[in-house]
């Protein structure tokens, strides 16, 4: 393969798109400019984000995590930024790795920038630790504002940043989710993201999201695990037994499960679009 | 191969873009409902259109031009329609054509919807002969809205429907361009696209343009000659040299050059972003 070749496979899981590279010697240099020109939705391939398959042994800044993954997630927002973890791209992620005989067996662990985490295939389906929330104990609830409408909201960090409003209708909150604000800056000093969530019956929620940089998104695994935590919440109150809480999202449905010691495992499914090989000859062509 | 893998090349034409399909033996089956799979920018590969590559003695609806063309270029829009001609879209699908041998020399011809077009290939660009356009003597002038603005535009077909307005400034029309009017919908029963242009100097000018049912878009190849061949009404007028049009669009730089008998030949870039296999078992999922 030429040099200015790269294999690529892309595809989605409920409906957040990736751009997934095969880097087995870890000699792609990944710049933001080319991360941004990859994820152009007209000049490139079009993506939320890059997924770059590289041995953890190669990779210098979480090479510490080799002796427990044998790949490394390496992650990038459409906007060229890095990101320690993504649920829907650890899942396309996973089925590149065990279709391509990378990893085998029923489950394995990818190294993030986030640590470790644990993959289960379930059927057609993968399943993705997510980690335990963080919540802040000065800051229970912030007031959010969509448009003109006001809602009570839930601060969790997952590790990111979400906001969880509970609200009575998602249509009736517009075609598109106009930029939300928080009337407590100081609680999300970098942004955060915006979830607007209806309950349909027990361990049943659905929600529509506005993600920081990207606005409303079809899709995002850390909101589906910070609605399912602050649906338990209000579960625990009415006495519904624990158990998996079916997501639904307007790209497709998520099972967020709460596992021991807090954490969250996120469920779904993956599909692959197309794959082969990228003419990076266009990548460092200026468009900005 | 199997049978669910199809070949593709994505690329763009002044970011136009475009997933060109390979069906040697005319075997896909190109459903409206697939093409808007394909297209849809999350779930799909996404791109403005899509180009089946097809022989023509296999193409019966275009059957008649094998004698000239050995390659039919079935368009298909994002909605899944048919449409006769796309210039930035021949452009791509010449370059394919070229680059796998399945055409050589300095020039060939395609089977299209609107008759056998004739292409060049000009270094690394390609020429594309995009025919005389049509006028309607009893509709000179419309007037078009935008917003709160009103302009005199040109009607001409190319042969797809056009108006074309000559404004004093491109960033005053807005950061996006709104759907404009037009107050003689009788001229355009079917709809049309609204460029709006500046003249920089002597034969080069600028537009902006909102097409049917895509919106503002970085480019339009019918729409760069509509906006060439109303410049040279004003140039006559004005006693400018007729020559080649240099034409900046949204997305980079076209050249509309006047032919013999009326015709425009319209000169331009092509990007080769990815090639591969899609596989077409998501083609017939649902979302809709």
């Amino acid at each position: 393969m030429s040099d200015r070749l790269v294999e690529f496979v892309k595809g989605h899981g409920t409906q957040n798109d990736f751009v997934v590279l095969l880097d087995p010697t870890s000699e792609l240099d990944l710049t933001p400019a080319r991360v941004r020109a990859l994820c152009d939705r007209r000049r490139g391939m079009g993506a939320d984000g890059v997924l770059r398959v590289v041995p953890t042994r190669l990779a210098g800044e979480v090479h510490a995590q080799h002796d427990v993954a044998e790949w490394f997630m390496d992650y990038r927002n459409a906007d060229g930024s890095t990101a320690e973890m993504c649920g829907n791209g650890a899942r396309v992620f996973s089925k590149v790795l065990l279709d391509r005989g990378l990893v085998a067996g029923e489950s394995f662990t990818l190294a993030t920038r986030g640590g470790p985490r644990d993959v289960r295939v379930v059927g057609d389906e993968f399943a993705v630790d997510m980690g335990a929330p963080l919540v802040r104990e000065d800051a229970a609830h912030v007031d959010v504002a969509l448009g003109g409408l006001h809602f009570a909201a839930v601060p969790v960090w997952f590790p990111n940043p979400h906001a969880v409003a509970f609200v009575d209708s998602l249509p009736a909150l517009g075609a598109v989710l106009a930029p939300p604000t928080v009337s407590q800056a100081e609680v999300f000093p970098e942004g955060a993201n915006f979830e607007f969530a209806v309950v349909h019956g027990e361990n049943h929620v659905e929600f529509r999201v506005h993600e920081r940089g990207a606005g409303e998104t079809a899709s995002c695994g850390t909101g589906a695990c910070a609605v399912a935590w602050a649906y338990r919440q209000l579960a625990d109150a009415a006495g519904v037994v624990s158990g998996p809480v079916t997501v639904d999202v307007p790209g497709g449905q998520l099972i967020a499960t709460p596992l021991s010691e807090g954490r969250w495992e996120l469920t779904g499914p993956v599909v692959i679009v197309a794959e082969g090989t990228i003419d990076s000859n266009w990548w460092d062509v200026s468009y900005e």
